[in-house]
């Protein structure tokens, strides 16, 4: 693309105004309009084709610690993305390129020479799958999903496996992959079309609603509960936690000996403005000598390539599926997308699209 | 011992009543006496000389399924102890042997052919620890502060440990072997005094004294909070818990990547009549990669013999003490003795005596 072209270009943004209470709403974020620059001397810069959407969103809006800095405040909203390189001064990358890395939420990514050499940005081959399987299967939530589930949860065939938030980008990969292992697999998840499409599509042995009516005198816990009993006859050896609060006290009543909990995100809890809810079940792990235990993907980045390969070979052969909720409308669709991912709407990878 | 005599001795006995709502009171217990009779084929009768009190206890007391099966109602209630063997027709054991079981609180134990065969009654030798140090470092406590620091806590040398209820049976254990294993050690207890003895007597690097009257205008837990941060500059890499609560939210405040929070206990937790407090901070497991495993002793019985002489070892060259609180006054005493484990009152293993 030439320096001509790239003038006329605009880049839109949106950036994080304010740190939400709650869930975040208009006020917390601010659009943005920038030229776009020629990249400079070993800088790339990418077109963003589609962005990631993530509960993990949520915490790094937040102040304070945690497993990465929090965004700052004035920044352009971090976000996960495929992208294809319009412009290149780094000799690694050539226009043309498929890439994924943390572009943000913005149609163009000017990636530093430092950033696009410390891995940022990792050329990726549409031929393993295409983009939005890239941001799910293949990218983040699959990644996520794998090293749990394999390294963290250690699956043995006929083990049963429960995963929480079923049908989302994370529960998909772990229950697909832990059939593909020889499990027993149970999912949770809101509503009985996300039910039906774990059974059904997916494979899953069985999928309890938690949002499901209740039998008349019966609280809605005790019905999850009852709900594990039924699918769960012989307990549950390893339980995804993608939730958090009351459906973790439920699979903490029903574990068996030695099990393990994966605690890989809490998304009932990210937006009380109370404290959060522990487990009070804890002591469960006392009883059956189980284990809870937290994961962060990017410990296993040296890894990706790996499970990336295994998890392409799953989608060729039909073993895995990959579902995408597709979203267009822009960068500026952002903050009412993001919002899906917390009232329990998206059905599948929630993606935002940005172009062609 | 002749028939005639063991006809003549009268055993004392701690029954079950009904299960506590909360902290046990009088009309938990009914006190029995029975005649003790001569053992038949395969039978051992042993005289109890000293119980352990464990705060264990007041989970048997309750209905409902956990490691163990619960004490039923109208049974002697079930304790931990050393006896001697005063009469035997099982060529096992012979009169004089000092054995190590689960009498009960009573003061003759009449130990079934098959229960003296399953392991049930297991000698012990009093050149490498008397009678209370059996019940104490070389007993299950000391075994659970064993395997629970070594296999499940894992300690590496410079590693720091934070262990709650440092002046208990359990926790004494923990941080004098974690001392011998090259690690930091840190405790919480409650009381200058506790908190003194565990430094200058047990060698703690460091003692928390959770009941301290916090500085004007700072609440309880912020001062313990505050004691961690001084304490544990680097951290936390291993947290063992024997109190639950507010103390396990403190420290997976303040773990390390990669730390491993050891469930032994929640004594904090054992008199609730509400629901268990969970831990607000699970979500530091996720952010730290860091883990919590429950662990039962028993499951380790098979390696008693050689946590116990490694530990008579460090009996032997002073490297490690070994703290009992004992009280006499028979098994009647039983009930009040119980409750010093609930109020905090005790220091060092509660032991009661009831015979020389």
């Amino acid at each position: 693309m030439t320096t001509a072209t790239l003038a006329s270009l605009v880049n839109h943004q949106v950036r994080l105004a304010a740190r939400p209470v709650g869930l975040p709403t208009a006020q917390n974020w601010q659009f943005t309009e920038e030229a776009v620059a020629e990249p400079a001397d070993g800088e790339v810069l990418v077109q963003v084709l589609a962005l990631s959407l993530d509960p993990a969103m949520r915490g790094w809006m937040n102040e304070g610690k945690s497993y990465i800095p929090p965004v700052e405040l004035g920044a352009v909203m971090r976000a996960g993305g495929i992208g294809r390189v319009i412009a290149s001064r780094n000799p690694a990358f050539t226009v043309g390129d498929v890439v994924s890395g943390t572009p943000g939420v913005q149609d163009y990514w000017r990636v530093s020479a430092e950033g696009a050499q410390r891995g940022g940005l990792v050329k990726i081959d549409l031929r393993l799958g295409t983009v939005t399987q890239w941001l799910n299967v293949l990218g983040m939530p699959g990644m996520t999903g794998y090293f749990g589930l394999m390294d963290v949860g250690q699956p043995k065939a006929g083990e049963t496996v429960l995963v929480s938030g079923a049908a989302g980008a994370v529960g998909q990969t772990v229950g697909q992959l832990a059939k593909v292992k020889g499990c027993r697999v149970v999912g949770i998840a809101g509503g009985q079309a996300k039910c039906d499409w774990v059974v059904k599509e997916l494979g899953f042995d069985a999928c309890i609603d938690y949002k499901a009516r209740a039998p008349e005198g019966v609280q809605r816990w005790d019905a999850v509960r009852e709900g594990l009993k039924q699918h769960c006859p012989k307990g549950v050896d390893i339980y995804f936690d993608n939730v958090g609060g009351d459906i973790l006290d439920a699979a903490l009543a029903r574990i068996n000996r030695k099990a393990r909990i994966v605690i890989c995100g809490a998304i009932s809890q990210y937006n009380n403005t109370g404290a959060m809810q522990g487990p009070k079940n804890y002591m469960s792990l006392l009883v059956n000598r189980a284990r809870m235990e937290g994961m962060v993907v990017f410990d296993y980045a040296d890894r990706y390539h790996l499970a990336v390969a295994e998890m392409a070979g799953y989608l060729k052969d039909g073993r895995m599926k990959s579902k995408e909720d597709v979203v267009e409308g822009g960068v500026r669709a952002f903050p009412d997308t993001l919002l899906k991912l917390f009232n329990g709407e998206n059905f599948g990878k929630l993606v935002l699209k940005l172009a062609d």
